[in-house]
């Protein structure tokens, strides 16, 4: 996949670009049974809503062959790496679940603003690319970006520690106001598979899920080899620190395990 | 207006009708700022949320003009009849606020089984219809409908006093899971006077609203006059007990407000 010059403009434009239906179900279907394994996990790098439920898997792709594989796969990493114009690394891998009824709250932020203030990422040429586990519709807590907010670098923000179990860096009312009333709030929706990527300064947030449907997103964070972060204040399975390029994987890597895992069960 | 043969065979298999547009924004527009001086009133009539802001205001058509002629707005209580065949009085109005990024949930429930276990209410032959006041968006804590679940009668529920500062009948996870696999879910959208329709006994909730845009919904709850409610354990202001029927106003009676508004201030 190489974007063209019309996606490439609306990326810099609007600050993200929605790709709907990148991933078959067939390819989809191993990585949903495996986030379900995951979030039962006893382990530190699953964080968890205050009922309890898995709020973030984080590092997945270190402790899961489907999520390793997913981590390279050449529909996710080589259109960063065409965005970003360079090799890119894993510097943050997570599996956010979002569970029914209890999915909490994300507060209107910019992943950048984090990177930068907690891990000295030097600029932001980095960005998340998200894909969907599950369809994600208006009802289960989707994610709303601010089109254009990404065009005036970090916002000021305040440390939230109350709001959920995970601390982050959120942005005043009143910028988020201001920036809404400018760029408008847009909410991607689609069948699991579907693709968004994002710039990391683009403002987003998403809502509590009080629908009966679970709503698992996985969010690979990749930075340009160069603008690796300098800072090593956050636990290495948050912040990574293994700058290796990464080496996409064959197109097929996800059918091939899918099939595996189909014949496995027969 | 009257509903076709099509719109009520809808009605009865998804339990409820959305009509884009049916005000016009010079018919809403002195309605909005009438909401927002109702919110700012000391009255025991306006609820609040834990923060502060306005969750509710009852009874506002008995102290204000607008919301009175809104309350016998030919466009919404004659469809209401022609659904009941009947005379309808109003049971209970309510403005709901919905505010920017303090607007809480409204849990998942069905409204007559509130007015039969609180005011043993007969029959569900009532239902609400709803105006929204601003526009509605998957950002600003849409309402969301699940098809079909008023062909069961009224669920068992349990009376949440903890979630929000509004006490409410709500049902439990495993009922509201079994009916949206079956019905799915619903989220209409649209502008500012937008209606939506629906039967006592569909199941509806409404997420937080964590957008910077206020959403505010005005729902009249009317009910056939001779299904009058039995038992008067709320308050009047919450559950009526003037049961006179409703005699619809003249359809310009909202624009005739705005020109006088629109006339006042120049």
């Amino acid at each position: 996949m190489q974007f063209t010059d019309a996606q490439i403009a609306e990326f810099d434009e609007r600050g993200f670009l929605f790709l709907p239906e990148q991933f078959t179900r067939e390819e989809i279907a191993p990585l949903r049974a495996e986030a379900e394994r995951i979030y039962a996990l006893d382990r530190e790098e699953v964080w968890r809503e205050s009922s309890g439920v898995a709020r973030t898997a984080f590092a997945a792709h270190t402790y899961s062959e489907g999520f390793r594989r997913l981590g390279a796969h050449p529909r996710l990493v080589k259109p960063v790496m065409q965005l970003l114009d360079g090799h890119v690394y894993m510097h943050q891998y997570k599996v956010n679940a979002k569970a029914a009824f209890d999915g909490e709250v994300w507060q209107w932020h910019q992943d950048y603003g984090t990177w930068q203030r907690d891990d000295d990422m030097p600029e932001p040429r980095a960005m998340n690319i998200a894909v969907f586990l599950d369809e994600v519709t208006a009802a289960n807590g989707p994610l709303m970006f601010i089109p254009k907010s990404h065009k005036r670098g970090v916002f000021a923000a305040g440390h939230d520690l109350q709001t959920t179990s995970y601390p982050l860096w959120t942005l005043d009312r009143a910028t988020v106001s201001r920036l809404a009333d400018e760029g408008g709030i847009e909410v991607p929706t689609g069948p699991p598979g579907s693709v968004v990527l994002f710039h990391g300064n683009l403002v987003h947030a998403s809502p509590p899920n009080i629908s009966p449907w679970d709503r698992s997103i996985v969010y690979l964070s990749l930075c340009e080899v160069s603008n690796h972060i300098r800072r090593f204040k956050r636990a290495e399975w948050i912040a990574h620190r293994d700058f290796t390029p990464i080496e996409p994987l064959d197109d097929d890597c996800l059918l091939e395990l899918a099939r595996q895992t189909h014949a496995a069960a027969e």
